[in-house]
């Protein structure tokens, strides 16, 4: 009788408000299942394979790993890096697959972006090379929703949900202040490549006169004149104007707004940020203007998370196990739109080689003509993966949640630095 | 027998998450007494009443109306006006008085902070001096709580709640990123003379090690060299650090740092921000760091709002009505605090003479000795403001809030432009 092997699971790239859901997904089937002994956790993300760091998720409280749902942020600790090319260098799949032998590893989830489902793919073709019984799974997770053949990733409902809350909230203020005070209001949001998050911000608007007035989309080259005429008939036609715009807005030949040539006194330039350059092109037309930077507010606002979102990400961790289970290597649990209204979906899986590399930008039905606004399509696939409310419990005023102890298994290797 | 009379409510200054849970106890409580007939709201602050502009509240539903307690911004539009000096200046006043006696006006309520609080207290020693039969009232509104004499002000504890969960979440955030990317992350909140929305963040910490790591407060000169110091010593000791500054953070001779002396290509100065440029400070020392502007988010975010904030907001609408029916004139109800934990108050009332232009900074002992963090005393004081959560209603996984129709009462005096 072979051995039950354990699991690695690990989280990578920019963390979500619903990413340890996730993990939750994972860790509650293993735990379930007898055919996998338990999950050991990566110390941010590959490196915790690389370095031997690895979390015995099985000391925590079983309440602790529930409510891993109701807690943003990566909670195992995340990474921005990429393996080298297998070829040219074999140092650290050699590694890798070292702490998997020395630690009973035979499944590898790995739940992040386009990156992360690369470094997964790479790591199932070595593991056949070698002839390594190693199940390789990735699960799908990014806030810029541009991973492809999935409907949706999981993390971009909830920062969806977020952007277009505060769209409405902010729209109201805004309104408010508009006869003697500012006119204009600018909220920067992420998306460097592809415009979803500031697109579902037109879900603040139920009728024409609704903000956001203006989205700047990174699909959409910048041309100021056009902008600042808009901005002019918006505050003519409705008394001040609110603008949502990606952190990704380029003009025609590529150039990011946020790269917007500011120095200061000793010649040194400037960081980023599209919205104060927006608000000085507003400014410079004499309207005033207040602008705010969402930044990690919007990918860690679990307070108001969608329940849409929630559910999908512990699923996509659900199914990556029993993906596993059955067999399958090189693949990634994807989430499949069955119906719009009322709103039904499933899950399916792709084949990683597939998904590499691959950027799924807005489609150009989902923008209207004039390139500011969002078609009545664009809703109709936004609108669901906002809904519901996932639950948050509060403590003293504040949302609770999950400490782990995150106790790490006891080193059987030597030290490589990498 | 004297007729009865109406009663004027309008909204000033920056509007907050539940000023409208304000108007909402002032709508409810005249609509409940046979003393007053009805509330008419200004237009825009005090210009609905020089412009005539007068919404009949009458005209909504007891839906809608009750709704208001769950839509941030202010209803029925706010301003920034300053009524001029009665003395050198009457024509704005005999246009006030002109248009209360066409509308039959008896009740006077001003909803806003302390410049608002200086007009109703101008209105009203008016009203004396020309035997009008006028009963003002000003009502506490100010997320910037630095409103004297009340505890807190309505409005400060929704934003301090915002502020402590953002940075709760944001940390987590950062937290999984330190090991390869982000290692300081800032944000900026409100506050330009004082300190109290920055240093409720401070909820957000439990153990030492928690963020945030770092609260810049007004109230505390900013030294540069002992804030890097701090930074450093931070990433050394925890291996991330989360700062909070307030937009009002400035050095020692009173310079903002928002006004940071940068420039574009054509020499133009650049909008403010304080987190860009502590931001680059950081980048300098060679810190990767991300930075977030909440600005208008902080204090229209109804859908995070404190029930201890938004019971006290309603409250105070409520009082003010009640004092006025008491003959009181020239007051302002506030929030008097009997215990700190269980937490308990009640309202009382202060003389608007002895409220206008006092600005409440937060107290040295709240400040820890090096001027980063809040004490125990601070947070025994913050802490309550924060508890309970208010009720929202979702629509389609947006708040659902009230769409006043905002019908006008028809003018009866000539048109006068101020």
């Amino acid at each position: 009788m072979t051995k039950i092997k354990n699991a690695f699971y690990a989280q990578s790239g920019g963390v979500t408000a619903v990413i340890n859901a996730t993990a939750c997904g994972v860790i509650e089937t293993v735990n379930k299942t007898k055919k996998i002994n338990k999950v050991l956790a990566g110390q941010n993300g590959i490196l915790g394979a690389l370095n031997e760091d690895l979390i015995d998720t099985s000391k925590e409280s079983k309440v602790n790993i529930s409510k891993l749902k109701q807690t943003p942020g990566g909670a195992f600790g995340s990474c921005r890096f990429k393996l080298k090319d297998p070829i040219k260098q074999k140092k650290e799949y050699r590694r890798l697959f070292e702490v998997f032998n020395a630690h009973d590893i035979g499944f590898f989830f790995y739940n992040g972006g386009g990156d992360s489902q690369d470094t997964t793919y790479k790591i199932s073709e070595m593991a056949k090379m070698l002839n390594f019984p190693l199940k390789c799974i990735g699960i799908p997770k990014t806030v810029d929703n541009d991973l492809p053949f999935t409907d949706c990733s999981p993390g971009f409902g909830s920062v969806a949900k977020y952007v277009a809350t505060s769209t409405l909230e902010a729209g109201l203020d805004v309104k408010s202040m508009a006869e003697t005070s500012t006119k204009v209001f600018i909220l920067e949001v992420m998306g460097r490549h592809a415009g979803w998050i500031a697109a579902a911000s037109c879900l603040a608007s139920n009728k024409k006169e609704d903000p956001p007035h203006i989205i700047l989309l990174p699909e959409i080259p910048f041309e100021k004149r056009k902008f600042i005429n808009k901005v002019k008939s918006t505050i003519k036609n409705n008394g001040y104007c609110v603008i949502v715009a990606s952190e990704g807005t380029r003009t025609k030949d590529g150039k990011f707004l946020a790269d917007s040539g500011l120095t200061d006194a000793f010649g040194h330039k400037q960081l980023g940020g599209v919205a104060p350059v927006l608000a000085e092109m507003i400014s410079k037309i004499g309207l005033k203007n207040h602008w705010a930077v969402a930044d990690y507010l919007q990918r860690s606002a679990r307070h108001l998370a969608s329940k849409t979102d929630l559910t999908q990400a512990y699923e996509v961790g659900v199914q990556a196990v029993k993906l596993a289970l059955k067999g399958e290597t090189g693949v990634m649990p994807i989430i499949k739109r069955l119906k719009d209204s009322p709103y039904k979906w499933t899950t399916s899986m792709v084949s990683l080689k597939d998904v590499a590399n691959i950027e799924k930008t807005m489609p150009k039905k989902f923008i209207t003509k004039d390139g500011f606004k969002i078609t009545q399509a664009g809703r109709k696939y936004l609108s669901p993966l906002i809904r519901g409310e996932a639950d948050t419990v509060y403590v003293n005023g504040l949302p609770d949640i999950a400490l782990l102890k995150n106790i790490k298994v006891k080193k059987k290797l030597n030290k490589v630095t990498f």
